[in-house]
């Protein structure tokens, strides 16, 4: 077992919890009053971190937020990194893929300047475009299988040829899930799949039994939470990863944001533990 | 014609060249001269600029490199564009793909922040993952279709039951072809096909005769210069656009590195352009 799952398994138990917290700090949705300080986007992740991190089992930043702030942005992550405790998983969502010896530096970018526990990756390139994030076998590697968005359709639910006994054409996603169990040599890779297609989530996990698998789009997205949970747990009830960004992080525009933040994450557990009791 | 696709015909045309270089700068090979410099990324970047600026169609820096170096890398970025003369446009390879609001997020970070002509994209998410990124109507953006790496093969190849008449079954990146020229709404569109699969780029040429290819893999990838640039020139032998990085860019390692970088950029642009006369 990688140490990346150990420290999510760890967070996952001594929490009791499958919720992760998405880090998408957006300035026009933070509470007004944070914005005259001199690091706004610093303010609010502590805020919301020493709110919840005994709720939590990861945190999970996308980059794309702290991209669109330019470096101050990523100087912000860099400091809201140290701030958070070091048994809880920051799983970096970036979802990157590149070739070989750009994927190397991406995946240096990541786990060595910044130091994040896990990274989201996109399977588009093939096998070896993740392979200089599989060899830090410490390190966990989400691979993008089945996304939440409407458009996810597009490509990932294109039938292949590839067949399975019993079961004809497979999906693209399904290929995906399919590939990423023989790419796991590490065990240390996990899948993403979209709370909102329930169906595609129970056929991924029977297909990795054993995976961590990423769900985003509850909340906000509108994903079903219970039965997200309840199709995207082991057969232990556990390595579910589930986020919710916007709903946690922006329960209240008031001086009150991390109290209301706290409030929602523990609704959220609650809700996640009673459907992941009745599932297993 | 998008404002992209203008500045792109505009310097490919003024400087008479398909050659487009790679910026991916890696401290490990630039000239050992400029490490004791205080800014040795930025200091490379510059010469290579001056020594090749009138042998270009386009720069293209690949964010991994950057982002390996951190804060400092990207620091280094931010100034090596304010270097690039105004008519050369510069070409972001992120390969980002994101759902909706957060791909949003990317393209401001992209285009708003930095200010970049054109981004590279995976289309794996689908449509309305891109669609943030196609609504800058005057920026390019090249979608990944069928990369230069041999994993590429897993996921790219796979055949798909669509079907197209006398055909039979496309393959995945035949599918991203032809759904990129529908999602072309805005005229700003391309593609990215690898120099290592001459095949795959005549097909893909085939599928979208009026957008622009830009083709990476020649030289250090060894794909054949004169073959990518017969195979991926459009009716007029334009629109190609091929990146070289590590040969002009690691060309000498001593103190004659950017007159070395020109010499090789000024035999690729010669021998690209004796391809393409004798393609069309």
């Amino acid at each position: 077992m990688s140490s990346f799952l150990d420290k999510l398994l760890g967070a996952s138990r001594t929490n009791d919890t499958l919720l992760c917290v998405g880090l998408d700090v957006d300035l026009r949705a933070v509470p007004s009053h944070l914005l005259t300080q001199a690091e706004p986007v610093l303010a609010f992740n502590r805020a919301i971190v020493e709110a919840t991190a005994d709720l939590v089992c990861a945190y999970k930043p996308n980059l794309a937020f702290y991209e669109a702030l330019g470096l101050e942005g990523l100087d912000a992550l860099r400091k809201t990194l140290a701030c958070i405790p070091r048994d809880i998983p920051v799983i970096a969502d970036a979802k990157r893929g590149d070739v070989g010896h750009s994927a190397k530096a991406y995946a240096q970018g990541l786990f060595d300047y910044f130091g994040f526990d896990a990274v989201t990756v996109n399977p588009y390139l093939g096998r070896d475009s993740l392979q200089p994030f599989l060899d830090y076998g410490d390190r966990g590697i989400f691979v993008l299988c089945k996304t939440s968005n409407p458009g996810s359709a597009d490509l990932q639910d294109l039938l292949t040829t590839e067949t399975a006994p019993g079961r004809g054409c497979r999906a693209l996603y399904e290929v995906v899930a399919e590939s990423v169990r023989e790419w796991n040599t590490q065990g240390n890779c996990g899948l993403v799949v979209g709370a909102t297609f329930p169906e595609e989530l129970t056929k991924v996990r029977r297909i990795a039994p054993d995976l961590p698998i990423l769900i985003p789009g509850v909340g906000a997205q509108e994903g079903d939470l219970a039965q997200a949970v309840r199709n995207g747990v082991d057969a232990k009830g556990e390595l579910a990863v589930v986020n919710s960004a916007r709903q946690v992080l922006y329960a209240s525009k008031g001086q009150d944001f991390a109290k209301a933040a706290r409030e929602i994450a523990v609704a959220l557990r609650r809700a996640m533990n009673v459907a992941r009791r009745q599932g297993v």
